[in-house]
C-alpha cells in the first residue's frame, strides 16, 4: 500500500516498483475536494515531502531537478516572455523559477485545488517563497475552463499538472492542446510534464500522439528526476513556430544560470538528445 | 532494513531513500568470501534482481541502462579497439555490449566473486550470454593485482565495480589508477563506473580527486539508471591522449545502434552536459 506506514513512505508504480523514504511523522493530512493533500516529515536528505493521493509531488531535497527543467528550457527559448500562465503548479516551484526571468512581468497560476497552495505555504517556504509576488495572480480555478477562449494572451504556458488520472485528467486532451495552443502569442512554447519515459512508456506515448494533432513543433526533452517513478522524466516542447534549440537567450543566462542548481547551457542543449527507445517509442 | 522481507525488496541509502520492489521470493541466496549474492524473483517489470550485500546490482528490467553506457561511450571513442579488460562485471551486461563492437579481438573479465558469474549464468541469461564467447578470458581473481606491471596491453579498460565499501574498495585507488593508465596503449581509454551524482555526491568527489591525479585526460559522463541510488549515474572517462567527444567510430555506429535500446549518436554527445551541481563538485 502506498503511503506513510511502518517508518516509511512507500510509493509502488502499478509496474511494481518505486520509491521509499524513511519518514518520521505526517504533518498535514487533509481530503479537498479533488485529492487527499499530506505533508510528511522525512527522514531523509529529501526533507519534508507533498503528496497527492499518495503520489509524490514535490520534496525539498530534490524538486529543483524538475522545477528548473520545466521552467528554464521553454523560457530561454523566447526573446522576452512576459505573460505566462502555469497550470496546476501549485506548490509555486514553477513560479519561483519563471520569476528569475527579468522580462516577466505577469505569472498567472491557475491551480484548481487551494489546498496545495495552503498545504505549500505552510510547508515549503523554499518552494512557494515567490507564490505572493506582485506579479502573480493566483486563480484558484479549473485550468479547462480558464484557457477556454483566450487567444495571444501568453507568451508561455506550463503544464505542471498531476498524472493523466484524478484532477489532472482533462488536461490531457487534444481539446484542451488546442485552447492552450490558442492562448499563445507568436513565438509562444508550451511546456508540459509528460511522465515517467521508463516507467511510464504508454501515457507518454498517447499524449504525444494528441500533441502532435494539434502542434506543428513537438519535442519532448528528458532529465534526472530523482523521486519520481524511474528516476526519469520528460517534458513536452511544442509551439506553432519555435522549434527546439533554435533560439537562446544569451541576454539572460548568466543570470539565470547563476540561481540554480541544475540548469546551464551544455545542459540545456542537451536535453532534447533522447535515449533509443523513447525516440522510437515517440516517433521522433 | 534492507533486502527482501513482507513482500518487498528495499535498498534504502545512508541518506534515507532508496528503490522498494514488489518481490515473489529468493531464488539464490549465498556467501561466498568477500560478499553475500543473492537473486531475487521481483512481481515487477524488473523480472529478477541480483544483490550483492544487499545492494541492487542487476535488474533484467533496466541493466541496459547500465551496461550500454559503460560499454559504448568508451568503445565509440576508439578507432579500433581489440582488446578490452573489464574490472567486475562478473554478471555478463557488459562483454555482452563489447562484443558488438566487431573489431575486439580479446576481452578479458577479471572478476574477484566466482559467486557471481555463477548466480548471473544460471539466472540472468539474457545477461551472461556471451560469458562464454571464445573471445573471453575470464580470470575469478583480484583486479588490483592482475594489473600490476601490466603496459601497453588493453585498448579499452572498463571498470565495472561494486561501490567503494567492500571487496570494491581497492578499486577506487590512486595506485590501482595508476597501474590502470599503464595497462592500456596509445589512444587507451577507461572507463568507470563513478556512483551517484544526487546520492554520493562526496564519494564522487573523492575519486575524481584521485582521477586528476593520475590522468592528464578525465570527464564525467551520466545516464539515468532506474533503479540505482537517485536514478542517475556516473562514469568516468579517463585517458593520457583520447579527449571526449574528439573521435566518433563512425563506421561502426549503424551496427552498434541497431542492437541498443538507449545509445543512438546524439545521446552520446549528450552524456557529457553535466548539471551545474556536478560541474562544480567535479571541479568541470
Amino acid at each position: 500500500m502506498n503511503g506513510f506506514e511502518n517508518g516509511y513512505y512507500k510509493e509502488i508504480t502499478p509496474n511494481g516498483y518505486g520509491i521509499c523514504i524513511k519518514a518520521k511523522e505526517v504533518l498535514f493530512s487533509k481530503q479537498s475536494p479533488f485529492q487527499k493533500v499530506e505533508v510528511i516529515d522525512t527522514d531523509s536528505t529529501l526533507g519534508k515531502i507533498l503528496t497527492l493521493d499518495d503520489l509524490m509531488m514535490v520534496t525539498e531535497g530534490d524538486e529543483f531537478h524538475y522545477h528548473e527543467m520545466i521552467a528554464h528550457i521553454p523560457m530561454m527559448h523566447h526573446k522576452a516572455p512576459k505573460s505566462v500562465l502555469i497550470i496546476g503548479g501549485g506548490d509555486g516551484g514553477t513560479i519561483r523559477e519563471v520569476l528569475k526571468h527579468k522580462t516577466v512581468e505577469r505569472v498567472v497560476l491557475c491551480e484548481i485545488d487551494g489546498l496545495v497552495i495552503e498545504a505549500s505555504k505552510k510547508f515549503f517556504p523554499t518552494v512557494a517563497c515567490e507564490l505572493d509576488n506582485p506579479k502573480v495572480e493566483i486563480l484558484v480555478q479549473d485550468a479547462i475552463e480558464y484557457i477556454k477562449n483566450k487567444k495571444d494572451e501568453f507568451d508561455i504556458v506550463l503544464i505542471d499538472s498531476t498524472d493523466p488520472m484524478g484532477p489532472g485528467e482533462g488536461l490531457f486532451t487534444e481539446e484542451f492542446y488546442t485552447n492552450v495552443k490558442n492562448s499563445l502569442k507568436k513565438g509562444g512554447i508550451m511546456a508540459a510534464q509528460s511522465e515517467s519515459p521508463f516507467a511510464n512508456p504508454e501515457e507518454i506515448r498517447k499524449m504525444y500522439v494528441l500533441l502532435k494533432k494539434v502542434f506543428p513543433i513537438t519535442a519532448t526533452y528528458t532529465s534526472n528526476m530523482p523521486t519520481y517513478p524511474g528516476g526519469y522524466w520528460a517534458w513536452a516542447f511544442c509551439s506553432e513556430d519555435v522549434k527546439p534549440l533554435s533560439y537562446f537567450a544569451e541576454d539572460r543566462y548568466e543570470d539565470i544560470k547563476k540561481s540554480c542548481k541544475m540548469y546551464n547551457r551544455e545542459y540545456h542543449n542537451a536535453r532534447f538528445a533522447l535515449p533509443e527507445y523513447l525516440k522510437k517509442a515517440l516517433g521522433y
